[in-house]
């Protein structure tokens, strides 16, 4: 059957048994400003009692912009919210004065410090939902954890929404936490304290996904935002720690050329960088790649030519984000680093990562989210996802801190589970999880190595044994494995 | 109720009436490689009879990648598939004998020359949908188009699928068509001819998204990928044409600082950017974006300071390529570029685009898709996207060619409803569509305008009128608004 559609044209309505609509009209695309005031953005983005509100951590420390939003809300009314940020710092410890009023009831995402602190013994209905990096991304993909409206804070951004952590003064690195919540979320408001004439140059978050644009004085302390440099340990007890890393890998045949590491952003870590450096230049190799956060201790061995590539999703210092501005091919998302529902990871080549710990137990498990006193203070961060991708994952404690013994019979919190833990490096030697047979095999006779049980009973000896904790019966957070199953219940503390 | 996980862990398997499935184990990623033949990549797929298949149409005229493909799924032995390329050219006539051989029996996407025209005397049973690269993203995205495979050539790959069009002998510019079907296809191979040592410093296609990796030969010929150098027009009518482009951008107050433009590759849309540049250089103004295919004449602006960024998605010559791989920045997705589903896209603020045509009419409707004797030989290609998005759409055609009429009654086939057709410049004067009454008004005394009619008239008299062509029963095609409504079917043409 023929019907004329609204540019004179008869067309058949149905053609071989599918249907297809006749065109009715065509209005231009609309490209005006999408710049509103922070109330009013709030307002228009729908958001209702009982909803959830998602937020990036790349501000860390010197984030204003979580604590704007949560005012404003609180002026609105709005009541019974979810908060799913990728992690809280000691800067927004108004978070428990609005958990006080009733205004965030539940809270999925990583609490460092003092409202980590604060739920340890004021536990939520709903427990704190802990995730991974990677694992926080695949639930907001699959919709297990669906923002109704994400705040997306940006260092500069046009009017129309494209953003972008790498230019403006409060420059903090490529956006890297957010494109799942621009993408999933009912509404995504970038909030900037730089407008730029439209079009910004770099989009990590594009016009595309963005309904409105907040323009504040400022979204943070960028003396807080990044450091100036990181401080390699001065305190030989970690130096040894960190140079037996490097004895280890290079007995497991991993320095060469074309190895592909991570390293975190602590003392240990750092200090193992550079010895890492050292043996290349010694043995006359050049990696492939470096993974995870970024240093400059990484961008001078990009720059003597020790390493190839860098691929990047968190700039930790200032060396770092003018390294991303000028090499835009290192900027990945946390999706491409760790996604785990994908067909692969910029990660799952990894020869080595060096990871830290507060305590690990001798399953090889690993606690990276309570001190042993039971409290909630830190996240989970990447250490399940690159634990999970690294060929050697290494984790470096001393055997006991003061009177705490940190290699124990169960961690307080499994972070990540001892399956994927392949080495824990310590003061008193280095021990191997005995499923990597293959590994100990490698090293036998290059290094000395110690069992994980001599390491945990001199712990105990040096210590006394774990505290006596007084936990109640209230459940304050779960750790989830990157698949969304459950590793560990953290219970509320009792004084 | 407490369960044990695998970690030694007691968990609540319930809490606060939801459930959590407790840890049962975990596995490292698999890094290995993916690389595999390219038979085996295919009975890999799982490709089925009755399924359909995707390409880019990216190394244009020179690729080798469809060709093969199709040579070993006919050794395979599979049939009835229905193509989702984005365009086939010339050099894919060999898709004539799959289509006779019973190997194709659908297509949606467009068929530019020999295919078009076998399809235009034999049509398939149903008819070729022809999408605008916007409306085609969007099909795919929403899953009216869902690709089961999706064959992916690039320039340089690794062996995880890490791939790019912008380094390697067969460079062609970013990759920018095929992340839609990427995300979306069941199953995705990436195609080679030059394996880069893990991983691929660009990634337009991250290994995520990757199932196979397909090492050949050669993915085309460069010579044909991409032109030297395109020429510009030494016609005096088109030369002609191109300046009074630039008169009307004048006259209408669009020539200043910060402009936003979009200009195809033919001679006189090249042209029309000569001109342009001159203008803004006598104006000493700066353009802010240019939007769109890249050539030589564009980064020449850049370069000379005349313009401050450039968002690409085609490089259309060596220039263009060499330029994006300068300026990463630069690279855009078709989905940024005109995704009709988004909240925005990269040419929302385009305040003018210069565009061609094979015919117009009276209504202002353009024909893109066929020739005046009806035959079916080219795609829509962003001509709907842009001329939605700009405040200022011309379209540039002579009033007749040889004997044939260019401004019609109505155009043989509706590619781009004449709702957002903004100006006709023509060798016989510039008609502006009546809807545009603002712009009329701005324009009025700077420079002439005639009526549609009465161009129409002119080139009636002309050529005596359009040729009777016969057209047969069946529809051979139809073509799509980027909302997916019908705007035309295009008929079986009879010798």
């Amino acid at each position: 059957m023929k019907v004329e559609n609204a540019c004179g044209k008869q067309i058949e309505a149905e053609l071989s048994g599918m249907s297809y609509k006749p065109f009715t009209q065509a209005t231009k695309y609309d490209g005006s400003s999408k710049v509103v005031n922070f109330s009013n953005a709030l307002r228009k983005s729908g958001l209702k009692d009982s909803q959830t509100i998602s937020f990036h951590h790349q501000l860390r420390n010197g984030d204003y912009v979580i604590n704007q939003t949560l005012e404003i809300i609180r002026e609105l009314g709005i009541k019974n919210l979810r908060l799913a940020q990728t992690a809280l710092f000691p800067v927004h410890k108004s978070v428990i004065d609005h958990i006080k009023e009733g205004m965030i009831i539940r809270i999925e995402g990583s609490c460092n410090g003092p409202v980590g602190d604060y739920l340890s013994r004021n536990p939520l209905e709903y427990p704190v939902v802990l995730r991974s990096h990677g694992g926080r991304w695949a639930a907001v993909t699959s919709g297990e954890l669906h923002p109704n409206v994400a705040v997306i804070a940006a260092s500069s951004a046009d009017c129309r929404g494209n953003a972008t952590g790498i230019i403006g003064d409060s420059a903090f690195g490529n956006i890297a936490y957010s494109q799942a919540d621009a993408w999933h979320a009912d509404t995504v408001i970038v909030v900037t304290d730089t407008l730029v004439d439209y079009p910004c140059p770099f989009r990590e978050i594009y016009e595309g996904l963005v309904d409105y644009v907040v323009v504040v004085d400022k979204i943070g302390d960028p003396q807080k935002i990044v450091s100036g440099s990181l401080q390699l340990t001065d305190d030989p007890i970690k130096k040894k720690i960190a140079s037996e890393c490097v004895e280890l890998m290079d007995a497991a045949g991993i320095i060469k050329d074309d190895m592909i590491f991570q390293a975190g952003a602590g003392g240990i870590s750092l200090t193992a960088i550079k010895y890492l450096d050292e043996r290349l230049k010694e043995k006359d190799c050049v990696a492939a790649l470096s993974t995870g956060g970024l240093t400059k201790y990484i961008v001078d061995m990009y720059q003597a030519g020790r390493l190839k590539q860098v691929n990047t999703c968190q700039c930790f210092d200032v060396d770092a984000v003018r390294f991303v501005r000028d090499h835009l091919e290192s900027a990945s998302t946390i999706g491409e680093y760790s996604n785990p529902l994908m067909k692969g990871r910029n990660t799952d080549r990894l020869d080595t990562v060096i990871l830290g710990a507060t305590e690990v137990d001798t399953r090889f498990n690993v606690n990276v989210n309570t001190h042993s006193d039971g409290r909630m203070l830190h996240g989970i961060g990447g250490h399940q996802d690159v634990s999970t991708a690294a060929n050697l994952s290494i984790m470096t404690v001393p055997v006991y801190r003061k009177t705490t013994p940190v290699v124990r019979d169960l961690v307080t919190t499994v972070s990540t589970p001892g399956d994927v833990v392949d080495a824990i490096v310590t003061d008193q030697g280095i021990a191997i999880n005995p499923k990597r047979k293959d590994l100990i095999d490698k090293v036998q006779g290059l290094i000395d190595l110690v069992s994980i049980h001599d390491l945990k009973e001199q712990a105990y000896t040096a210590t006394g044994g774990p505290m006596d904790v007084k936990f109640g019966d209230k459940i304050v957070g779960i750790t989830k494995y990157v698949d969304g199953t459950v590793l560990d219940n953290i219970y509320q503390i009792r004084e």
